[in-house]
């Protein structure tokens, strides 16, 4: 383990990984999780999550960091099968910052609470010395509670949900997120617009569909390759995707092809790989397509029994040329504060 | 309202309200609170509350910003009647953080949550760049759930609920936190112990023995006055307590009147003001001194009906030498970062 904090230490990938196995799992004997589900007096049950936004710039085309924290939020709720119900805000702030930036990040948060069906029912604030020269920063806590079978049966959806010859699907275009967030670091703003958005309707139209979903996750940090890899190894099976089926808009294919980018590692703020038995694979995307967000929709791939050349927890990529490639997590700096 | 943020609305007092007032109540209509009872799939209540801790130093005599972190957000549920059960925590890290010290906090937070008696269920992790030159910070983030009724019936307690002829009780000495670590900052470290703690066996033990509480309010950032003031505005009384019945330790006395500060507006980490029904006030000082943390547990005063010259609202104070003074929240920016 490394001795001080790195900007890979918040990347999603490895790093992180490392971080929370030396430090959290070791203190809270690894009951921490994403999100958790809980027994509310013993019959109900609860999912609960948290997530802190620190994303720069906090004004982007296609959102912002009060959208963002909502989202965030909404969306890992959401991947229990739980219907998010209510949420707490923790604003910290750098002295100096405008009141009038935090009023549209807040204004922001309660519209995109609106369109979630969330309720933002208490919140906290701090205030800390600023950076000394450099702009003043604010960052937003939220945490979540949502209600499990809300939306309908969610017992089957796991991280470890998959099964041989289950379908592999992706709810829209990869990447948007984070050419977004890169784009108007290096100025050019307006060109991409990030995917920032609440997967409420999908969601509810998939449970009350009564499609077998058995996992269903974010593809936000790290991208798709570190999520796929990560639900490989958590349902011990093998995931066969194929490169061509991966939708990526032309812009930003073009975008992460001009600064040597890997579409599979960008991350996204308002789109989801899921996993559905087979026999539900055309239903789940006809229902993906018909809903907010999910136009893009796509099947990429299936899942596999490990055999002795691809072992458990294999994540095996055709290329648009043929060729094979392993997929691992991510295994770089990733971009820093993309969220 | 101001334009820009300062260290003032982090205090607690007159600043923060306005900022609130200003803008997360108008973006909310007033959904926001400190903490929020809440329905689940109808029957169930639970609470929920959160708190950000940007406290410095991050480990001071009788406390860290890690049991700091457990114990603010337990001890909010608590104040609601709620037994406490779950929380996450959100951890914004500088870039060179030492990880052994993270480590140390994490800790901390493991063994506080385990006293507390309550389960750390989801955490997040995000870095952001350090301040240059400075020392690197960090902040935890945790908010909770707590179960209505898991201690007793707590319907009555509201922050409202103060009633003439009532007692006005506080649960130990004040400005203990305040002055710890005001004391490390000034090289007086080791003085002066922080009252850093989880109420959860004062509390419990209140709820269980069926003692009518009215309203309990840890006192925090702000101190005694600026809770009795919010108090007493709420329930539209009028509060009378006497200066020489709030217990003040003789270090934290001498450590004030050396620095010309007000006990009365110095936080605290691990008490509570309660107010509770004249006919259960004195088997509530016998519980409260039997709990842990409750052994200097004091009557300080009553609450009366107002009338023409003290409007509802009014908080009085009798000071040692006989004199009248009218008590109001804290004003002035009060000491920054103290959780």
């Amino acid at each position: 383990m490394d001795e001080v904090i790195t900007t890979a230490h918040g990347s999603g990938g490895r790093a992180t990984g490392e971080l929370i196995a030396a430090v959290f799992a070791k203190a809270f004997h690894d009951e921490m999780d994403d999100a958790a589900v809980l027994s509310v007096n013993g019959s109900e049950k609860i999912a609960m999550t948290t997530d802190s936004f620190v994303v720069t710039p906090r004004f982007y085309a296609g959102g912002d960091i009060g959208r963002l924290a909502i989202c965030g939020t909404v969306n890992d709720l959401l991947m229990r099968g739980a219907k998010p119900a209510y949420l707490t805000a923790g604003f910290i702030l750098e002295e100096g910052t405008k009141v009038e930036e935090l009023s549209r990040a807040v204004t922001s948060m309660a519209e995109t609470a609106r369109e979630a069906g969330v309720t933002v029912v208490a919140g906290d604030t701090k205030v800390v010395e600023g950076h000394g020269g450099s702009e003043p920063q604010f960052y937003i806590n939220t945490a979540g509670v949502g209600l499990m079978n809300g939306f309908g049966d969610a017992a089957s959806v796991s991280a470890a949900g998959a099964r041989p010859g289950d379908a592999i699907l992706v709810s829209g275009t990869m990447g948007d997120h984070h050419a977004a967030i890169l784009g108007a670091r290096l100025g050019l703003e307006g060109t991409i617009r990030s995917d920032n958005a609440p997967l409420v309707d999908m969601v509810r139209n998939l449970l009350q569909a009564g499609v077998r979903v058995h996992t269903m996750r974010d593809v936000t940090r790290g991208g798709l390759g570190t999520v796929l890899k990560e639900l490989a190894t958590s349902s011990k099976q093998v995931f066969r995707i194929e490169e061509e089926k991966i939708p990526v808009s032309p812009a930003v294919k073009s975008f992460a092809g001009m600064l040597g980018l890997d579409p599979l590692y960008m991350g996204n703020e308002g789109k989801m790989a899921l996993i559905v038995d087979e026999a539900d694979a055309e239903l789940s995307l006809q229902i993906l397509r018909a809903s907010k967000y999910g136009e893009n929709a796509a099947r990429i791939g299936k899942v596999e029994a490990p055999v002795a050349d691809t072992p458990e927890g294999s994540v095996i990529l055709t290329t648009a040329i043929g060729g094979l490639r392993s997929i691992d997590v991510l295994q770089d700096e990733g971009l820093p504060r993309i969220c």
